[in-house]
């Protein structure tokens, strides 16, 4: 598999900057923490944008679907603030012939207890058996995303109907 | 997805006693991993056994193939250690409408630094969308059972023959 | 030596809220990190506040200055916001046959790369060899409250005058 | 402060070796840990052996008293395995005008729940409020040296005579 990553910004890279006595979207974190995991396959990293998807409009939803569409590569992991997360996904139907996971996380990858690290482990599962489409792995949970929405209540993602998987 | 785990030993469960100066295979780590992560599916853990796999023999893959046999899910992930993995996997082949995923970790998930939790979650993305077979998820890469070897100098796992993905 | 602790919030104690897309002082920590790390004096644990140090006045210090004077242990660690933790500690100079040590943390101790566990061994340390008087222990660093003041630019607490430890 | 330190081996210093599947003293974690943490006080770090403690013996003990009386720092941290660190300490006795802390773990730093951050902490603390003389720093404890043993039974340090700190 050859992977492109397009990093958005979200909770997943959101970190402490004392300084400021405030908490804010930075650097993206997945380049270093597949380096550091030693995962080999080749892939690429672009910075789309550093945001809040609760900041998201649809420019934005239009320049992440411009950077699918340009790369190469038929596999693309997308990481993306949890709440925006649907929405963006919608917004990438419809490209042939590639296969495209969204994830992020509920704590920033730089908490001790994060859930980022599973996650990305669970998209990159996803992306090398799932047909070309949209999806999103969160929770452990591997969703089409024509089934999907986020329960902001209890936290989660939850499928829209039930499936067998 | 409804899944049944079967834990093994391997070096992913591998923990330190400090009463006796050594380093050995633990309680499995895997039910409690998922507990705090939250993941939202159902899962059974069931211990076959707790053994380093340079330690195993056929009476103890013949026991592993039993409990997948017996257990009713169609998903099945096994923590399994890295160097006997493979053969596991082979002697798992065969068994009719299961999807099953053998795993492990390069470094014990008692340590900061291991890549436990992130082959974990790549193998439940991996379960999700596979067709029924016998797989491997390690160092970020889902291998067919049938294309795939551990380069113990480099120590990860490749493919036999190149695939697309 | 027995220990009193006494938390008042700071940076230490900083969580982050999801719902809330916000990060803020959440429940002490400390006495889930002491119990977890075993260690073996008796401490009881006052929570006085959960405030960052920006937003303490005269009255929060006059509280903190009760709590201390009013516990019947001579040994008292104090968890505070780094900003306004030397203002603090010159508000409990004078009070007589206590070893006050205050340590607080730069990266909260929910953060994987936190220096609060090392701050916190740090003071507690300080305090078994200490003479009466105010202490601080941060960037492992033992001051007298006399003695040191916080460089905001360099993110660090220095002495203002180098003596000899 | 101007802190020399010692490293000797010993659990603090234990990791795993995948390829020998097993786990030995590894390279000194000290320096790495205290540039991370970014203390700010010079020190220099020496290792003078990789042991578990129970395998040293007289020569070793010399050999570490040599390294202490060579330095120029009246500061001096030597981390050692706890099964032999009380033997160590007491052959480090009547040296003057030397402040001597050793400490250890009881899990290897390298695990994500090791109490070694804190130990070293905390005789980082006492070393700069002690007077010259020998001490243990473990489990959150500062023992003068000539009133220690280790429980192995229950896997702590505890005073042989109770006093007041």
């Amino acid at each position: 598999m050859e992977l492109h990553i397009i990093t958005t910004g979200g909770t997943i890279d959101k970190t402490y900057f004392d300084a400021k006595s405030d908490y804010q979207v930075g650097a993206p974190v997945i380049g270093e923490m597949l380096d550091a995991l030693g995962v080999h396959f080749p892939y690429t990293v672009e910075s789309a944008m550093r945001k809040d998807s609760l900041d998201m409009d649809d420019s934005d939803r239009e320049k992440i679907r411009a950077c699918v569409n340009r790369c190469d590569e038929a596999h693309v992991l997308i990481t993306h603030g949890t709440d925006g997360m649907v929405t963006t996904g919608k917004a990438l139907q419809n490209i042939d012939n590639k296969i495209i996971v969204l994830t992020g996380a509920l704590q920033p990858a730089a908490f001790r207890n994060s859930d980022a690290v599973f996650n990305i482990g669970c998209a990159i599962g996803a992306l090398q058996r799932a047909s070309p489409g949209v999806y999103i792995a969160v929770n452990g949970r591997v969703f089409d995303i024509d089934n999907v929405q986020k329960n902001v209540a209890k936290n989660r993602f939850e499928a829209l109907i039930s499936r067998t998987a």
